[in-house]
């Protein structure tokens, strides 16, 4: 069985220190033990056209559904997504089992 | 240094066979040594008002950008896509240097 994915891809609003909500976003994972990893981006690469806006992607990776589940109801997890909420202009957001194609070797 | 991440999200038209089209990429992603690794999903979660529209997720993983760049222009990587821009009605695109936050234990 693979991981549950939690895939948040955002724009952010005009002035947002983006730096302050990633790392709002570094402490919230680290404080919460089910969260398995966390990574994230900002796109360097993409046409305009086919990033339709959107700029950062982060990816956090539970062991289990229910591990995500717990996440989302924690305390701290509700709080910083009133603080991500207000900072973003749009936002995708997927949810997912994971399937491991190709592992790393 | 984090690896280099290839993100695909898209929206399939109605009536694609899904299925071929993961099909083709799992080919893809083995025929072409640079991608270290892939995995991908089917949002299972998110609220409608959240996802977008979207419904797949599919996530390549590179040593780095240089090796992203090769898959980029590598001809099986061409032809695949064009199978799939004919196959999805939308697409988000991000290719980001990863900062792992947080690593498995």
């Amino acid at each position: 069985m693979g991981d549950f994915k939690h895939l948040v891809v955002a724009k952010f609003k005009e002035g947002v220190a983006v730096e302050e909500i990633v790392k709002g976003m570094e402490k919230l994972v680290a404080e919460i033990d089910t969260v398995k990893s966390f990574e994230w981006g900002q796109d360097l690469e993409s046409q305009e056209m086919l990033r339709q806006g959107f700029t950062h992607a982060f990816l956090m990776t539970f062991n289990n559904q229910g591990d995500f589940t717990a996440f989302l109801s924690h305390p701290n997890h509700v709080e910083f997504s009133t603080t991500f909420s207000a900072a973003i202009e749009k936002i995708v957001l997927l949810d997912f089992p994971a399937v491991p194609v190709k592992a790393p070797k």
